[in-house]
């Protein structure tokens, strides 16, 4: 059984919601006390939690404090007053669909509520957290058994328990395959302009006492030139229909290297992330952020005066440069639409 | 005429080397003064100054301020005596071949010299210098003759004034098709870990009043993908007799997807970057840094503790991936290794 008390960094503590702050790992682990919808807004907008599914079962607590607020203050038409505070949740990030999935999931409930509905949609919420928990540990071991003993992986930003529930995606495949000793070698890409991957992927894997190497993105190349890597492991911010993968920039750059070195792809993803409304990678909005991320480093600027960046927080891999979609329901291999209707049937 | 008044970091001053210490840009524009030729191997490898061309140049005032110290110490036996001092100044870094093109052109000089060294030296010297500038002033001319108007480009780390005599090689093409109004759109890789593109290419582009947009090398799938690209232009460190090319790490990375995009790949490189004796790209030695210059960024750490990194400074991108080398003498399409022999004669 793969080990499941990995870091976690949302947390329901009785009456509010417990984030750990991720914009301050690795210098300090500081958990940040949310008690309004609006701060669990911002917290998405601000990047104090990112990763798809972990914005989704943060959003879902926000809309428990959402329903917790306007019950207090307007019990009779707290239904109506909830509308502008769930769209607030709604655009705080475009890209992830889970945050949309999680939020549509929680207010299926309003309807049927016709008392305080806070502690139904606090069940649902640790319900939505809980089966991610269990996704995640479950697409471990399906995308586990695909990697051979003797390999190298190499991963990109951080797809692990910090973007999840718990555990993660891509990192619970590498931990898993840690576990079962298929994987010798872990590489990790330090993942500018945010460093999820020098700041949050290392700090968890060492947690777990998985030896991890960083690289920087434009070593790639030379990593697999050199044998070094047989998969790339990534999770996913949205999946479109085709197949069509949205993850954090540089990730349509790895699966292109890779299929030029014959590494395999592996998109680790809970369905959550797969939007069958969104027929391909061109109908998924890329969030642009500020160029400030792009013109310094860890807060302090270094570009030259005067520059200016282009900076997109996500890029598409097209699915024809995807080898394996790993869900909790089943692996895909060489994914096409046709492969993923017939999974979210 | 393109302008030749860009930026230059290496100057000779009377008596002495003049560096602009480039591990300081963009901040502090600050020049060290460099007396002996232990400063001068001192600086190559500490990286005040970079770039293969510069590399070179800096080397053979090197050889200039050796022989006039060991002329001064022992002039009946100065040819002995400078030997290991040579050696320190071949070992300095290991993957450019100007640095040992430049050592072998200096040195070539010495057994007709009968008197104090240091004039006919300091001459050829100022003369390797002098010849780089014009190289990259006509390599300019050619290389921008490829790009139509209108076109978007890219390039990586910085092959500017700053890591030639003057001018620059990929930087000289970028620059003198900017002046043809054959540029629309100039992109640079900010390119960790030193961030080469962020402070030094940005720094004398824009000193130029040629604007830039930087962004992180994750982005070069959906620059490419965007229609943005055009060419990626780059320099080079050696380039081996069947057309591999050393250069930045992250380079091949680009070619790769340059290639799969549909995008063309441009390699400025003078002469002296050429090593016929260099079968191919494997017999390439590639410098690793310290894992330090991933972890972190100007000595200020971000990653978590106890992560490692592997970081080698250079990658090998196979000839068939480069679309045209430029060169001083003339434009290679599709380089192959009797193009380069046919080159070279």
């Amino acid at each position: 059984m793969p080990t499941t008390d990995t870091v976690r960094a949302i947390e329901w503590r009785v009456d509010h919601l417990a984030l750990l702050d991720q914009r301050l790992l690795p210098d300090e682990e500081r958990w940040l006390r949310l008690t309004t919808v609006q701060e669990v807004a911002a917290a998405i907008r601000d990047m104090v939690v990112r990763g798809a599914p972990a914005i989704g079962i943060t959003a879902a607590f926000g809309v428990v404090l959402a329903a917790h607020q306007h019950y207090a203050q307007t019990p009779g038409r707290w239904r109506d007053t909830i509308q502008d505070d769930l769209g607030l949740l709604l655009d705080a990030r475009p890209t992830a669909v889970n945050l949309r999935w999680s939020v549509e999931r929680m207010t299926g409930l309003l309807t049927d509520i016709s008392t305080d509905p806070t502690q139904i949609l606090l069940a649902e919420a640790q319900r939505i957290h809980a089966e991610d928990i269990a996704a995640n540990l479950h697409m471990g071991e399906l995308g586990s058994r695909l990697i051979a003993p003797g390999s190298g992986v190499l991963t990109h930003c951080n797809a692990g328990s910090l973007a999840t529930g718990g555990y993660g995606t891509a990192l619970g495949v590498i931990r898993s395959a840690w576990s079962e000793q298929c994987i010798d070698r872990v590489y990790a890409d330090e993942t500018r302009p945010w460093l999820q991957g020098s700041r949050l992927t290392a700090w968890e894997l060492l947690r777990d006492g998985i030896p991890v190497q960083l690289v920087v993105e434009g070593a790639a190349s030379a990593l697999m030139a050199g044998g070094h890597i047989d998969w790339v492991i990534v999770g996913a911010d949205r999946i479109a229909a085709n197949g069509d993968i949205a993850n954090k920039v540089g990730t349509c750059n790895l699966a292109i290297i890779a299929r030029h070195f014959g590494v395999r792809t592996m998109v680790v993803a809970p369905l959550s992330t797969i939007d069958m409304a969104c027929p391909s990678g061109k109908d998924i909005p890329i969030e642009m952020r500020a160029a400030d991320e792009v013109l310094g480093f860890a807060g302090r600027s270094v570009a030259a005066q005067g520059a200016t960046a282009w900076n997109p927080v996500f890029d598409i891999t097209p699915a024809a440069l995807v080898d394996v979609i790993v869900t909790e329901r089943g692996v895909i291999q060489d994914p096409v639409k046709e492969k993923l209707i017939k999974l979210m049937r």
